[in-house]
């Protein structure tokens, strides 16, 4: 009885661990949705939230790797477990540098907000929704152990890259057909960019994912698709 | 004797890791230094160089990853150790993205490479030397354990970020004045970016290391600077 009361606290401190990766990704996922709302809404003080709710995103960061380490500490893990917790470490640091991007993003809308729109805005939310998505299926992923919903994570990553050129490339002809539009094409420049960091750390979270599944490293393999396909 | 012979394999064990890092250091200074040098110099074998450069990163970044593992694993450290060890597995994904943005740099440095000079390049040299530094000392903080050496590091951040706006606002100019510069000065632009994110990865490392040493956390806290500079 008292070992089975040791196992269950041992779930329960893991447990733990999943549940708080998660309400950082679905903070995370809000604060992208609605930096990339504020933009379109032309809404300001939305996008002062998005900067606000950061703060639970980095207080969520130290409160999870300081029950990272507790749990290293006191039970001294082994195997699987062992790449559950290190992979947990890591995934903290991505979901931070997430809220960080949509921070970056918030503060050009507001900049952007304060002049006129210089066009309506289609594709900007479709990579935001198809990067959110990302954030959400890498972390489900890792939660359930689901290598083949790691997988498709990777595979998305080729969507919001070639969503990010094309967006890049009508910003261009913008600022070549009309320099006055060149800081406000700048300025989405950079929130496209932003966006497709963001489908980049849930890429790095997905292959770490089928690293811990796989016990097998897929990063840095020469052709990482058809690698991921063939195996 | 057996256990001064264990301590000795566990201190051996701890010390490969601290080699590990210091190696990917010293390989991530000359990508960035490499990576200028081929823009200034208009060399584009050695952007190439750069780029094949990252293959040896990626590979010490699975190294240290399995190393730090089998460390926990096989020794369960406990207390500084341990976040020692977690630190390291935190640093190892900072240094890989490093590298990460070095080849984003070498990448655009042969595209420029290809077309006539914009101007002569003062600035981007200046940044590329302050974010290598920058690198190296977060690093050396790290394997020291000085916390010092780690504050001067996120102080330096400031200098990097001026000269970044610096850079950028000059390209503006070079942009609103002759629109046939807006493709190669958006270029440079992020090049200019990359450098400043290669200075972020440092300044995060300079934190985490001020976080083993104290055991207090100063990641997050509301005015970084004034915080450091009153502890």
């Amino acid at each position: 009885m008292e070992r089975e009361h040791i196992v269950k606290q041992y779930d329960t401190e893991l447990n733990e661990i999943r549940e708080k990766l998660l309400e950082m990704g679905g903070k995370v996922e809000m604060m992208i949705s609605n930096s990339v709302k504020a933009l379109v809404d032309r809404d300001s003080e939305l996008a002062d939230q998005t900067i606000i709710l950061d703060h639970e995103i980095n207080h969520l960061e130290v409160d999870t790797d300081e029950r990272c380490l507790e749990v290293l500490a006191r039970w001294q893990p082994t195997a699987r477990d062992l790449r559950f917790i290190t992979l947990a470490l890591k995934i903290v640091t991505d979901l931070e540098r997430i809220g960080d991007q949509c921070v970056s993003i918030a503060t050009r809308v507001k900049e952007l907000n304060e002049e006129p729109p210089l066009k309506p805005y289609i594709d900007l939310p479709r990579l935001a929704e198809a990067s959110s998505i990302m954030v959400k299926e890498a972390l489900d992923a890792f939660v359930r152990g689901d290598e083949q919903l790691a997988m498709k994570v990777c595979n998305d990553d080729q969507f919001v890259d070639d969503l990010n050129i094309q967006i890049q490339r009508e910003l261009l002809t913008f600022m070549m057909e009309d320099p006055s539009t060149i800081t406000r094409a700048l300025k989405l420049n950079y929130i496209s960019k932003y966006l497709e960091r963001i489908a980049d750390h849930s890429t790095n979270v997905a292959e770490m994912v089928i690293f811990m599944v796989k016990g097998k490293d897929i990063r840095h393999t020469s052709a990482p698709q058809s690698t991921l396909e063939g195996q």
